[in-house]
């Protein structure tokens, strides 16, 4: 392992052992609908309330991902993850089943990049065998906490973005795996003044675009060594945003960059400007990514999580949202 | 580093090179308020509403554990840190200003701990030269959160605990120091069925005692080999139950055990069964266990950041209280 700046390098690569991706009836219904390992027939996951259907749906992701590869919770040494809600209850009851010494995290919708360059480095350094990293959103709980219960009905403007129903569940190990973190950046914080909570993608496009920058200065890389360059939830409108800040500099993302919440629905959906939450870039990357690489369709991908760090009560305060965005290198083992 | 079942073992330790603890007026006027770096002399810190207050209290803890050991946030690798707000935006808002990369955690009161084994296992592993671990909480943003507004005057029975005003702020490095953290076990999660929000103590009691009970399980070590065992904010119920639940297997913990939640107020102060919150630990941590340990009054002790993992959607909801626990070995560089 060496570091450069803000970026880790794993010589040696941590190993994505197995993963799975568990997801609702709408994530189902769209254009990754076959990808992904678990959908839902009703949104309550068979529980009575939201919150526990968010955790029944962790669940199902961490034993799916543990079963595909033959593996029990005991051969995890630990457990990184988190969620939307407050006080990040949905992982903390998934957890308390699963019975792993268990790290909770916070970096809203960045959270699954941000537990797996954790991970990967508690893998790398020897500290564990075997970690599981997770992320998680549900609709239903993220409205009625963030916005209005669903049964008020309230309307939302077209930059706004619809919270995945969705997790994904990865297993990181030191031993051969089809797909390697190879480096890894953490991500500041940085905020561009935007107070609007239903404009969240431009509240984060800063964000993945100066990780982004980070990255590329680090490595000596550029967007061209990339098949894909992905970010977490910026949508439509911080999409843009991000290949615009490029073009500045005199460099052209488009055509090798995708957004997670533009990958998860299709425009008859109605999911305004595209989908967002924890568990839109955790099951995007655990039904499409991972797939790709370990199949070869995809040999080398930057994966960009984007989380905005505010809540309803710092929105109702006046605050401007904070954007970060924490990025992992991907490649496929040849 | 070597690892025996869920404990890191740092051979060569990990320096805690400089701290910091901020405090609201009450646990300046507790018994140890002459032990804190900054003391409010009013608890809005200058700002207009009780979360902007806690994150400057955050941004103070920060600023003066830097400023003691001559650090600008430019030397620092990452900051690891969170707080019990929703989205945690304490940390996260105050994270903003000091702009270093940013791992948000949620381990509820055992933030602290949680943080310093992460941070220190960044450390001993060579993927950050310097981290910022910090944690805190707020009464009057918590009780509004939690419980009701302050202006409601709600009652509190006797089993409640009085959420601390306080932060703490730590730097790792690899460097020599005046304290070093020599092992560390991270805490599986234990719910032994308590549901009544307003007795946190004894819902965290177990995790206390199984992570001790692993602790001494993979270190081969005993409670005689410390001068102090302190566990984060258990009070007087949670103490209690430790010190039986080890007596039932012969184990006597009293006289060189302490609970954080019980040193912050004294009885005058109407604190109830003792302090809460992340800042409890954390400030004692910072306020009196570090400065003994580098003065040699204390050379070895365990330090235990005790959690409780659920939120008042959960209560109501009827679930259990989980309880985590994350350990600290922490030693006197002689």
């Amino acid at each position: 392992m060496s570091r450069v700046g803000d970026t880790l390098f794993f010589e040696t690569p941590v190993g994505v052992e197995t993963w799975a991706a568990a997801v609702g009836t709408k994530e189902g219904e769209g254009p990754l609908g076959s990808c992904f390992d678990y959908v839902a027939r009703e949104n309550r996951f068979g529980k009575k309330t939201w919150e526990q259907a968010e955790s029944r749906m962790v669940e199902i992701a961490c034993e799916t991902a543990l079963n595909k590869a033959g593996l029990t919770p005991s051969r995890l040494d630990c457990a990184l993850g988190g969620d939307l809600l407050n006080q990040c209850i949905s992982t903390g009851y998934a957890m308390r089943g699963v019975g792993v010494p268990y790290f909770g995290l916070y970096g809203a919708c960045s959270t699954m990049a941000e537990s797996l360059i954790l991970g990967a480095a508690l893998v790398s350094g020897g500290f564990a065998q075997r970690t599981l990293c997770l992320a998680s959103s549900h609709f239903c709980s993220a409205e009625r906490q963030y916005r209005y219960p669903l049964e008020y009905g309230g309307q939302r403007p077209p930059s706004a973005q619809w919270t995945a129903t969705a997790s994904g569940a990865v297993v990181l190990h030191g031993g051969p795996a089809p797909v390697g973190i190879t480096a890894a950046t953490a991500g500041r914080i940085y905020d561009p003044g935007v107070t609007d909570s239903a404009n969240m993608g431009a509240a984060m496009a800063q964000s993945a675009y100066e990780t982004l920058r980070t990255f590329f200065r680090d490595s000596g890389q550029q967007p061209a060594d990339f098949d894909l360059i992905v970010t977490g939830d910026l949508a439509a409108i911080g999409r843009d945003i991000v290949i615009e800040l490029f073009r500045r500099d005199g460099v052209e993302l488009d055509g090798r960059y995708q957004d997670c919440g533009m990958l998860l629905y299709d425009e008859s959906q109605d999911a305004h400007a595209g989908a967002s939450g924890c568990g839109c870039s955790a099951a995007v990357l655990c039904g499409r990514l991972l797939p790709d690489l370990a199949a070869g369709k995809l040999k080398k991908v930057l994966f960009c999580g984007t989380g905005a760090l505010m809540s309803p009560t710092s929105s109702n305060q006046g605050e401007s949202i904070p954007g970060i965005c924490h990025l992992l290198r991907l490649e496929a083992n040849l």
